[in-house]
């Protein structure tokens, strides 16, 4: 393509509200702009390597047997009744009226959609299983758009979804896809780990998502340094494996500690280290409410929490039913002396350890010496902490460090909750109506390719991966006054195009500074320079990546391209 | 793919509310299942028809240089109220409101989009001409959806925008994309004609309509039998050019015509043709009367008044208002004795008229023996009725037939509309502001799915042009109780993948009458069955279309096929 023709408007400024690399470089080279806050406009060079990210996800839709299939954005309310999500997703729907007064959700996902259509038209366990998938533009009202195309309203997903008769069947599709995902992702160059997830309202279900690592990751990973265990730092076990200490129990006492409210303050005064105080809170899970025990240097996670308890609701008591059910503040609680009516839940680490202090249940006292077992009675020890950097992993091999993710795949055995819902039932082996499976797997598209650039950067602009650069080559002439560079410019560029090769070719009338500075930050992974050797038929070729240049006549340049791309 | 893990369902029943044969087979043959009124999914077979479809288009386009590009749905309410479309599009504009109660219409075209796009990056006449398209969903709120994807409220359109520094230059951009568009329909096996149509509220501007031919279309052409010429009825020209008559002028008189209305009332009265009369009809044109005159046998284009006034309204004059300014009601109106303040306008074919009949403003009287410019005068004779079948052709080659068609795509010369609501200059070679000058250029993808399937059917399915089929190649085993059949189908099957043939291979459990039905029904060109003479390597050949059978040994079946698509 002509660069005179096409539109890939560069700039150098950093853009105002841009804050990380692949938002701001798409933007300056000219790949996307903005519409609306979270919504934009994909540009030639956008679009193209959008496109050529769809390709290789197509690809290995189709290797594992998945259809290909388009399902319309705007979606009956009635199907979102149903399913109860009209009502759970909240603001982040976007929802509007018909000129009938008819209401419809614009689909931020397609579970009710493909649910009622299958619905319809797989009543057999001979058509089982199904997998389907499209390609389609997604709807969600984020509270905070940001980062360009990581967190946008309008973007490009592809979400699949699997239909079984078994549990084993689903398992096959989930391990496949698994697999598939691998391969999209391996394909795009991505540095990525496969990590366990949290599956959320729907509870117990089998899920992973796929991480892009970059410091701008909006998650953490919790990830085994000799091991292939990773997991969002949500969902990450700690082991029940601590250290025994062989230290003497001393008797138990009572210590006054004006107006230390925190840990730390309360480790300070009475000099010991975090490790050796024990955090209690006071937490309401689905109304029920239980003392949740920590050794001090650890954190509650409350996704834990829930997951232990099957629960909709877990929240911290306030300081006023504390005061009430406890008879102290939060700076003062612990498990001795407990009111019989509260659960005491402790983590395992709790187990281990000896001549700790904790809040003596009045306000301005902690006990010192505390033991577990001889001074307190725990109902369960259970893992309800968030893992450290450090911690064993828990498979066991190595230990875990975190790094920063960006979300950019997850795949789920939602099992027959949407089914269940909308009635998707077929008629199994035996003639009966059951309740059919299902999986769902989603690739954030246009987030992917934002992930890419986040890893794919130096600091003068994109470094695409051949495979999805928007062009394979670039073509520059360095001065467009001199006559013999634009005729070997011209030639060179239709040599390319015979070949096949995706060429941008600046023919502009443009200084050579600003076609370098173009080209660098534009991110082609190969570019040709027909400069002051023209005359003698010599340009000069120049990777992108690791800057290295070689010059060749223009007899051998086609050729040598050629080997570089293939 | 093999049949037995997609999803095609199938079945025999016409489908209530389908009243035309695309809407028909494409539901019965599994391409697509509605959502809700006028929203459709596209099932696999659909998609793939779909995806061949837009990449005919893409390839058309990015030959005459077009940057394909990728905007969003979801547009600022502001850029709408700039071009004053949030109020004329009306009930049809797809609208709706964010979390933070910010307006969004859902884009049913693009132009606003794209000019403010466009005004931020485009500033120099240097960068111009440039055109950029892009495919991609579209939302209108029809009133009445139907027809299947004829007429649908979200659907698949290409859209197109070329942006220019002359008229010179927007002509040549018209020209490129009505040479395109005309390749691409070529391509898509189409019946169809490129017509003049109706510019509509922006005026005076060239403008083209795509028509597929078909008896189901919504819109009438009138073409010349023997010349290129052809328009939708709204434009076509009735040129001026009727026979003249030697007829002797005879005395005016005025005769009772009681209770006689309508034209054909009044002729057959006073026992004469339609031609011999002349139909007489009071408009309001922006708020200004005319009497518009027509012979007794054409009718009065309110378009082309609309056109002559470059009016905003047009449209008849009430009945009270017809009795207060000429004294007499409609079945009485005629030019002689007319209000001087009331203009007189005539239709071309009104000149050459002898001894006819008229309306006397008198109610229960008509004039015979009215002769133009003797008995009445008329400010001027203009072409402002509808053409009718058999009229000379306007440019003078043959005569106008009728056909009826289906609109798939148009071209539009907008000219600077857009440009000049948004504000969207660029700096002339002059280093003067001046307007853009544009064009927008439409293909209603999913639309063009449905004509193609008005065209290629019979009374037992789809028939597909090869270029679109959603395979090439439908692999049937008639009895898959037998294993040499089995194993034979395949065999066929990998050796047609390896030639990378695009191949269903229906594999199910079904009876033979059943595959055969469905075959019929889905229409891929050619079908291959492997059946009773398995055992001695010999399979049936079938095209869809012609339904000419052949035997053919495995050994050179695979060979036949390829030659067959090629």
């Amino acid at each position: 393509m002509r660069q005179s023709k096409s539109l890939i408007p560069t700039f150098k400024e950093i853009p105002a509200g841009a804050d990380i690399a692949s938002h701001q470089l798409l933007l300056r080279a000219g790949f996307i702009r903005q519409t609306a806050s979270g919504i934009y406009s994909f540009l030639p060079l956008g679009n193209r390597v959008l496109k050529k990210v769809e390709a290789i996800i197509r690809e290995e839709m189709d290797k594992i047997g998945a259809n290909e299939m388009l399902m319309p954005a705007l979606q009956p309310a009635e199907l979102w009744h149903q399913t109860g999500r009209w009502d759970t997703m909240g603001a982040e729907l976007m929802r509007l009226k018909d000129r009938h007064d008819r209401e419809f959700a614009l689909g931020a996902t397609h579970e009710e959609v493909v649910t009622s259509l299958i619905k319809d038209e797989l009543n057999s366990y001979k058509k089982l299983p199904l997998t389907v998938y499209q390609i389609q533009t997604k709807y969600r009202d984020e509270k905070r758009p940001r980062f360009g195309l990581l967190r946008g309203r309008e973007f490009v997903m592809k979400d699949a979804y699997s239909f079984h008769s078994s549990a084993e069947s689903l398992d096959e599709a989930y391990n496949d896809m698994y697999q598939a995902y691998t391969a999209v992702f391996t394909r795009l160059g991505l540095n990525f780990r496969p990590v366990i997830a949290d599956s959320g309202a729907m509870g117990g279900k089998d899920t992973h998502e796929f991480m892009a690592l970059s410091e701008v990751g909006e998650d953490i990973i919790a990830y085994s340094d000799t091991s292939a265990y990773a997991a969002n730092i949500e969902m990450a076990t700690a082991a029940d494996q601590y250290e025994t200490t062989d230290e003497t129990m001393q008797s138990l006492d009572k210590k006054a500690t004006p107006n230390q409210k925190t840990m730390q303050e309360v480790a300070d005064y009475l000099q010991h280290s975090l490790d050796k105080g024990l955090k209690s809170l006071l937490f309401k899970i689905d109304n029920k409410f239980v003392l949740v025990v920590t050794r001090g240097d650890h954190e509650v996670n409350d996704i834990k929490l829930k997951h232990l308890y099957q629960a909709n609701d877990v929240e911290l008591a306030t300081e006023r039913e504390t005061q009430q059910i406890i008879g102290a503040g939060f700076g003062s609680l612990g498990p001795i002396n407990i009111p019989e009516e509260v659960e005491v839940l402790a983590d395992y680490a709790v187990k281990y350890v000896r001549n700790v202090t904790c809040g003596a249940n009045e306000d301005g006292y902690h006990f010192v010496n505390v033991n577990p077992t001889r001074d307190f009675q725990v109902s369960r020890f259970e893992d309800i902490r968030f893992v450290k950097e450090g911690d064993l992993s828990p498979d066991g091999e190595g230990n875990l460090h975190f790094a920063r993710g960006i979300e950019i795949g997850q795949v789920f055995k939602l099992g027959s909750f949407y089914a269940e819902k909308l009635g998707a039932n077929f008629l199994n082996e035996q003639g009966k109506a059951s309740t059919l499976l299902m999986g769902c797997y989603g690739i954030g598209v246009s987030r992917t390719l934002a992930a890419i650039v986040e890893q794919y950067h130096d600091e003068n602009g994109i470094t695409w991966p051949n495979q999805i650069a928007p062009f394979q080559v670039h073509l520059l002439v360095m001065n467009s006054k001199k006559e013999e560079q634009v005729s070997l410019g011209d030639t060179l560029y239709q040599l390319l195009l015979d070949k096949g090769i995706e060429v941008l070719y600046d023919d502009r009338k443009e200084r050579a500074g600003v076609k370098f500075a173009d080209s660098d930050l534009i991110g082609i992974p190969v570019r040709i320079t027909v400069g002051k050797r023209a005359d003698e038929g010599y340009v000069e070729c120049k990777l992108r990546r690791t800057g290295e240049q070689t010059e060749h006549h223009q007899a051998e340049v086609i050729e040598y391209v050629q080997t570089l791309i293939d």
